[in-house]
């Protein structure tokens, strides 16, 4: 046996769809399933059979998904107690599902066996052996999941090690320490693990929680100590806190410490197949994640840009495009020119040597950023900012009259109404629209489209994806300047762009515009290429 | 000394304002020191008065705000290279701070000095030497931060200590080990921080950051090691990644493992004083943060729910009430009733022992929550709720119709008017008005006021301080709900109101009738009194 092989189990179709806010469909599970197996994770647990007709279809289908790296797992709990396993339907719903392998959960803390369960404690010690025996003898690999395990240990380590005991009796070929309620600290995991991996002959695993913003470390920590088997979700979807991030330990496990978890030619996907996980699971990525963030790599200090550019290594501990991620210098007022050539060189390499044109938007940038213009997270409107200004950019059309009302009668909220009326100009061509909405942002979103997608309609296919408003420098109370981002996306993009002003209608239909105005842009590029 | 006390450093407003989105006005800034002093945190690392006027202000400004814990620290470099330190301007600047703390940061990389920096290693001791002295002589207290110190002693560990060697001969205070890239884990941590305590007389801090998802337990491992000092952010914000989050490291230290972080009666605040802080710094609050979260003791399986019936700690690690978070599982009866007697307690007394109110009280709160309101940092409408839910306040005025126009001819900025005409009835008696506005709720503002003010002459004398939006669930783009929280002053009070709706001025709208609402409510106790 390869001594650096780590076995990596995700279970974002189980342990993560507990998570406030997820919830997949069956096609969403398929989709997970491949995803999940095109990284090269070793097994994805998908969900327990017996617990809703859903999941029982999902293991019907997922029979004709054909898996290159992962092997499926069907989870379930140890047989009911004092009760035959042949007779025990959750047990008979395990098996139906028909998969090469199996995750079977057991108690291992004496207060759970008697308070919850309310059984013996010698019965709980059978019924682990029973059925682990039990899918043994049907051919299956079965995994144990020993939950609350460290707090069993702590609580009574004789009986904690006698479950562990008798999953070895039962056949088991991996006993997974499971961190149930994500307490365990990193320096107590490390000991009982050391502990465990002492005492037994079986493959340790570990499955952490992340209620104590430790669970990355407990992981680590365990393989370290021995464990070769690390149950977590892949972008740390879970219960409560979450569970243990893939995407984190992945990477610290291979890259900074010599094991091998993905085959090594997939790391490079680890932070696309990250957004499309979050994609399928509806959910927004949260960009500050470790690796596979936006911003994991993203420099706003003066200092650190500067840092960065005389020396790679020296803001950042490993180099992005390793998890297929990248840099990203963000340009704000404490950068200065050297971020903005940066920024430049990835889209307009053409313009780093031209000092007129650095110069040119160097002075706008200055302008803009008076007025509140932020360009961070803008992407788009900055690359539209650079095209204006060196009269490369032609616009798609012209907003001739925009009325937007928002009215009241009585005192109820139902009787609120909020229009928009737009006319706009294309190629000398003026076109009328009126759209009701929301509140008053949303129906001018909506009018204008509808004037515009008659001329372009590959506006059709765009969605408005996220919208912020941030009040700047907030002293003159509604007098404030606002400024407005708005993030849209079509099935291949997704890009950013802002506005800002006083009035938050006019921010909005500035982001609005530029968004519209971006998408148009690179289609018009794409055809000219 | 007490040997399990460990001083807390908090650096949102320094190391927290690299963050990606976050940017803090001169009075967010104001707002968050005495706010992080509430929580009794030791010391407040405010910025760095060389880098831009906006921090000098600060500083001026701070001098007048009177800390009951923390001790105001500024940060600065050492002094240039090859130059007088009386000369140096970043010097000069930190001085003028006029703190009893200084924070000052040296390189402790060999690679940093020779090829950032570009000097000798031997100018880079007399800087950091040279630079400490300086500030012991003026009668500060000196705080040593050593950058990139675990890739320095990784790469040449006898530099790495003379660094710290010559911070000792320069009479630091505390020597910070600094993991700046953030790539070090944690059982690196153990053995650095191991090598420096054995090697070093002075008190040693840590200052981790996240990109490994490790900031939390190397800054634990750290104490677990001997130092004494943690700095972070309170709610993790920060560079790429984000700082080790103090809002985890300190119930982690002081609840689990017995060491004295913040004073005792002061931990129930974390999870409301967390929550202001990301009010102030207009940043969402990621829900599923350990400890302080609306997910962190949140249950959603069945057999989770069931089994915390049963036994609490069954699947909490902590209860949550230690942290001033609550149980939350759809049904919650009793789970927010004590923090809500603990808001009630302060200005309705004789409500503490009233089941029927505290359960109506409850019951409407919970309607709002879903509706997205949420009441911290908006106490006085949490108040005007709980006497309209007791059938207490009797409206000063109903707003019987409103129409805000928004509008704009043409491609220039000059031509957008806002206007808006108010109806509004007192006492049976109508009345109109009409403003114009740099944006529709500041020219609905207006209206209003003047619409008022004949029948309440005091409201002439309130200000609208601070206005700001959150887009919550963003999801659906211009769709989603968005929170207005409006700050109001008058010549002695301040007080904070919010609306909610998909309607940008609908929710701004209810914002500025809670404010006026509140005002008049406090005008008429006066007079009963």
């Amino acid at each position: 046996m390869d001594n650096r092989r780590v076995y990596i189990f995700d279970s974002t179709l189980r342990d993560g769809a507990q998570a406030r806010g997820i919830s997949f469909s069956l096609s969403d599970k398929l989709n997970m399933l491949k995803l999940l197996d095109s990284l090269g994770i070793d097994y994805i647990e998908a969900g327990n059979p017996a617990s809703n007709p859903k999941e029982k279809a999902f293991f019907e289908k997922a029979k004709d998904v054909e898996l290159r790296y992962a092997k499926l797992t069907a989870f379930g709990s140890t047989r009911r107690k004092n009760s035959k396993i042949e007779e025990d339907p959750g047990i008979q719903a395990l098996l139906s599902a028909d998969t090469e392998t199996v995750a079977i959960f057991g108690k291992s803390w004496d207060l759970h066996v008697t308070h919850v369960l309310q059984t013996t404690l010698e019965e709980n010690l059978s019924m682990v052996k029973d059925t682990l025996s039990f899918f043994k003898e049907k051919g299956k690999e079965v995994i144990f999941d020993a939950e609350h395990f460290f707090d069993g240990y702590k609580a009574n380590p004789d009986y904690a090690m006698r479950v562990l005991e008798a999953a070895e009796q039962g056949g088991a070929d991996c006993l997974v320490l499971c961190d149930t309620n994500g307490g365990t600290l990193t320096h107590e995991t490390e000991e009982i693990v050391k502990a465990v991996i002492k005492n037994t002959k079986t493959m340790v695993g570990i499955h952490a929680h992340n209620d104590s913003e430790t669970a990355v470390s407990n992981s680590i920590a365990a393989v370290l100590h021995g464990a070769r088997h690390v149950q977590g979700t892949l972008i740390g979807f879970g219960e409560r806190c979450g569970n243990a991030r893939l995407t984190s330990i992945i990477p610290n496990l291979q890259l900074k410490m010599g094991y091998r978890c993905i085959p090594e030619d997939k790391m490079i996907l680890l932070s696309s197949v990250a957004r499309e996980a979050a994609e399928i699971s509806n959910a927004a990525l949260d960009e500050k994640l470790p690796y596979i963030g936006q911003d994991a790599f993203a420099h706003k200090g003066g200092m650190h840009i500067d840092g960065v550019r005389k020396v790679k290594e020296s803001f950042e501990h490993i180099k992005p495009e390793w998890v297929g991620n990248k840099r990203n210098f963000l340009i704000s007022e404490v950068a200065g020119r050297s971020a903005l050539v940066l920024k430049l060189q990835h889209r307009f390499p053409e313009l780093v040597e031209d000092k007129e044109a650095l110069q040119k938007i160097t002075d706008k940038l200055k302008d803009l950023e008076q007025e509140g213009y932020s360009f961070e997270g803008a992407e788009s409107s900055f690359e539209l900012m650079v095209l204006k200004e060196l009269g490369r950019h032609k616009p798609s059309f012209t907003l001739e009259h925009f009325k937007v009302i928002d009215e009241h009668s009585g005192g109820e909220k139902e009787q609120f109404a909020s229009y928009a009326v737009v006319k706009v100009k294309v190629d000398g061509t003026n076109r009328m629209a009126a759209a009701e909405g929301n509140g008053p942002v949303n129906a001018l979103d909506k009018a204008l489209r509808e004037a515009l997608v008659e001329f372009y309609p590959e506006l059709k296919k765009i969605v408005l994806q996220d919208y912020k408003v941030r009040v700047l420098d907030t002293k003159m109370g509604t007098e404030a300047v606002v400024r407005v981002v708005i993030e849209t996306k079509d099935e291949e993009h997704m890009w950013t762009t802002l506005g800002v002003s006083t009035d938050v209608i006019e921010a909005s239909l500035i982001a609005l515009i530029d968004s519209i105005e971006y998408k148009l842009w690179e289609v018009k590029s794409k055809k000219e290429r």
